[in-house]
């Protein structure tokens, strides 16, 4: 009863089969005619104009998107608890050649204009201090919260007022979009660029950079090559993402994964750390309730000394967060 | 009846069905046990001490190499037409952070002892010029060439003199092995680092960095998660792995495509520019022969205006090799 | 009245001495027999093998320094204030290929070994994490106070635990040997690289990089060249800091300035943020206060919105600092 | 009677007194009104609106320049024996993030758009291959060649074509127009970039870049802070800069150095590898004749293994030249 994280789960059967049927050799690199379809698909779900490079994980992607918009002397603001922050190795800093994270502070580990004020603000308009020049927000958040196309807007409005570019990091794009109900043009807002992930949500190792901007994507392309991201049989990649978004199987997963998380938030209380809007649950405990729950089969990370963290994925058993929803509720 | 490359080629049942075998769900990026193992099976198929990363293509496998080896203010010796060179966007300019390629020349794309001392001897000294770190060749070369054992020998021995690290792109390496016919580690010789490439050999999306120092696997380590390199289900790449390693199937695949590469050398006579060592094949052949060629149902690409390119690959029917050597006779 | 800062001050007369005597034609770059004898000058001064490099500004001597402790993929620990931090436009960045500043906390922008503990050990041993590999701190601090002989003992005794390299961004050393009254050695204490500073004290255009590890220095050769560090007439550097050295100059000119800020000081009382350890005063007032002081003829800048920062150098007038004294009592 | 270089040469006395003229305290950095009035100057020299950075190195002033032009993943046209490829150690790789440099051929280290053509037109329009975003030309030559006005203007009319910017290296800039006796801004063309040196012509630490697009020199007025180029007491730069501008100080004193080297090259007839047309004299003699030469008192270096390089200064004095004519002739 693996609660660990939602990016070890296994491979959803119509990918395998879309990959499947790619075999038939076609066209290297992105040559090919399903890499070459999913700008059609992807304009259609958002109803704007999209380009999409697939990569093969999100921290590629992430760090494409944003070099495409901040010059190695700028600076990205983002959520201090963001994963390009804390959990990418630094790979910002070497796909953007040394430009700056500009850390802000939020709620639930989400950004909202005051606190990008916070960090743009005091920054002195001279040559001594790195200028933002982009701010990225994850969608779902780092604690599993999503922002509201409202919020979005008032991002935008900020980030048009300074001159930012805007992008999203939607590792679980996914299941925000399962939480919020919403058209996928609503979930991603009026960003410049998004990290759509689907290796969290199914797939195997396919994840689309939609770029709203195809003067962006253009030098997108070329980056893309010179990191080594540029595979040589990307029709996997495509078909993978064909897979996903064919009959809305990345919303129908993501719709899963939200339920049993929801199953077993119902059983936490008090004991919440943040609301559940996706997959992901951080839940107050102490190391002997940690243990019990291990001892009864559950895996999951620490998070801190005081919680823990479980994620749900789209092939979370039923019974096996009903057992946990009930573990939680016997200690 | 496609010619144009290895790199498109279908990937093979067994990769397919040890990718499948992968998806019961295990440990996230290279936690698995499937990615635990290959050290060893390396180990035994080198006969040396070998610490494996995989990682999606051979431009992230030949960059992740040498940046281990390589500081920013550093040279690699290469060849004038390497791969790093021509085709790689300056992937190696991004990863080794504007380290130079100092090209030699060679016959056939290969270096030797005498074509590096041409780019290193007149390297001064001094701070004012990029000083050689490391030596960087390709098995079986860019024009299908294989070095042989006494050559990799006296190329590591100048290395050894001038205090270089010596790293193979073998993107074709099981291509040169099942030529020389000789054990992977008379094949790979004593070089620090090789990119071991399975997907233009079979596999989907897998390559493999063999490193025969622990301490520089231990730099690329952090180095490929900064490049966005660490996949998120890594053990879906290392079941390709495994599955082209057991069983030899990386040298019967390769055998396969030198078959075929043999059998339409043997029509093009006086036609060849370079001798067929592995599975390309470089054919001197006017505009309108390409025509006739093409017109007969062969793709392939043009090489420079006076000749073109085959290139044979694992599945590339016995039939269609043999109708392409009739067409070359008849020319 | 100017207190805006010590680095817009005018060049000692026996700097400017030193460096007409250097006009004699002798070898380019850092061949010249004023550059070749810093070494022995610095390592008689340090008590220590010496190896010296000049650079013209500050920010180049530190990110050298740094470069050559730091992989791309690693970080360095600084306080949130540091210079290298806030006022370098990122040129940590830049020189480090994308490394990353940890910030720590600490009273008057000094680090203790605890503030670096709570950057360091939260940081997970695995490739997610940038790993720490140097610790920088700023002597006399960005606040002006300076580092005791067992406060660097006990960071050395960190550094050495966690394998980490050490760093001293010297630009106000001579303030905090004129304040400790202490050897020269005792001041840097056992770090392993110095940014020696000599423009705020009275120099043009030389800063000493001092790298007590020759393998440090050989690199930093390199680097130096390579970010067009390496002026054509390095002589006029050397003869810069040769003149700063003999006669202990540094430590006079510092003493001129410290004084000066004692003087200050002593009128400031209850409105002095931090003590008064080298040449910078940050003092409480209000903008009506500050107005005041502005009327009254003394310049300096504003320090966020409820203080002002006074800065004075070598050749801050006696009566000006009794001025401004004055000035600031009768406020 | 030395002719090693004239980047060892004395500082003029014009520049001394400028520089003890700036010591009078004024604002750090590049706010003092000697910075600010460069632009003023250099718009009336060039007859174009110019926008001036001063830097201590023509390494900095070149690779600040083309990283306004230039992205990570692009590349710069330049001659294979440029100074930015032969002699900053990789620093075009520092400061363009791993750019690469695009070589090419032609007589006396000039390019010209045949020469140009050969580099750009095999570089196929795809995302494997580093595509071409600037060219960068060396006035005078590193053979101490000039290129006329309507070899600048061909030139041009090429990166036009094909969208690429003009940088030139003007490290003999004065040489080149002495030669040419023509204004500034027929010298330099309508190049959007000129790295205009002093140092080798009696400055002692300032080059000039002269952007004549102000939107470039906005980017480089980060990149030079974050290069750690910004000096503190940049007034002592701008001094210097406005010497050499005063009074046709850089023109009188590049005639001088030119006649130096015409006095000499009347002597060597057959023995000259190039036309000298500005200070630097490439002679072709063997090693005795080199032995002797030196054993007479001549400092020089050698050019491979059958030639000398001679280079004439600002304060060459006649009877050296004459001396060295006389000892040329008598070899």
């Amino acid at each position: 009863m693996q609660f660990l994280s939602d990016n070890a789960a296994s491979v959803h059967p119509e990918v395998w089969d879309a990959m499947r049927a790619a075999d038939e050799a076609d066209a290297p690199y992105d040559g090919d005619s399903l890499s070459a379809s999913l700008d059609e698909k992807m304009t259609a779900l958002f109803g704007r104009e999209s380009a999409v490079l697939w990569v093969a994980t999100g921290t590629a992607a992430n760090c494409l998107a944003l070099a495409t918009m901040v010059p190695p002397h700028g600076g990205v603001v983002c959520h201090e608890e963001a994963h390009i922050e804390m959990d990418e190795c630094g790979a910002p800093g070497f796909y953007l050649h040394g430009a700056k994270l500009l850390l802000g502070k939020g709620e639930g580990a989400k950004l909202d204009p005051d606190g990008i004020r916070e960090v743009v603000d005091p920054i002195r308009d001279d040559v001594h201090q790195v200028q933002p020049f982009a701010i990225s927000i994850t969608q779902a958040s780092e604690y599993g919260r999503a922002y509201r196309p409202e919020e979005l807007a008032a991002i935008r409005a900020l980030a048009d007022e300074r001159g930012l570019g805007l992008h999203m990091d939607g590792a679980r794009f996914g299941n925000a979009a399962a939480f919020l109900d919403l058209p996928a043009s609503d979930v991603a807002g009026p960003v410049d660029a998004l990290s759509f992930g689907f290796v969290k949500n199914g797939a195997m190792s396919a994840e689309a950079i939609v770029f709203f901007d195809e003067a962006l994507a253009d030098v997108a392309r070329y980056r893309r090559k010179r990191a080594g991201h540029l595979q040589s049989k990307g029709r996997y990649l495509a078909a993978q993402i064909h897979a996903m978004l064919d009959g809305d199987l990345w919303l129908a997963n993501a719709r899963a994964a939200n339920a049993a998380a929801a199953e077993i938030a119902g059983a936490c209380g008090e004991r919440l750390m943040h609301p559940v809007e996706a997959n992901e649950l951080f839940v107050r405990c102490t190391a002997a309730e940690r243990e019990t729950l291990r001892s009864r089969g559950f895996g999951f990370y620490d998070w801190g000394s005081d919680a823990a963290r479980f994620v749900t994925a789209w092939n979370t058993r039923e019974k096996d967060a009903r057992a946990l929803a009930k573990a939680v509720a016997d200690l």
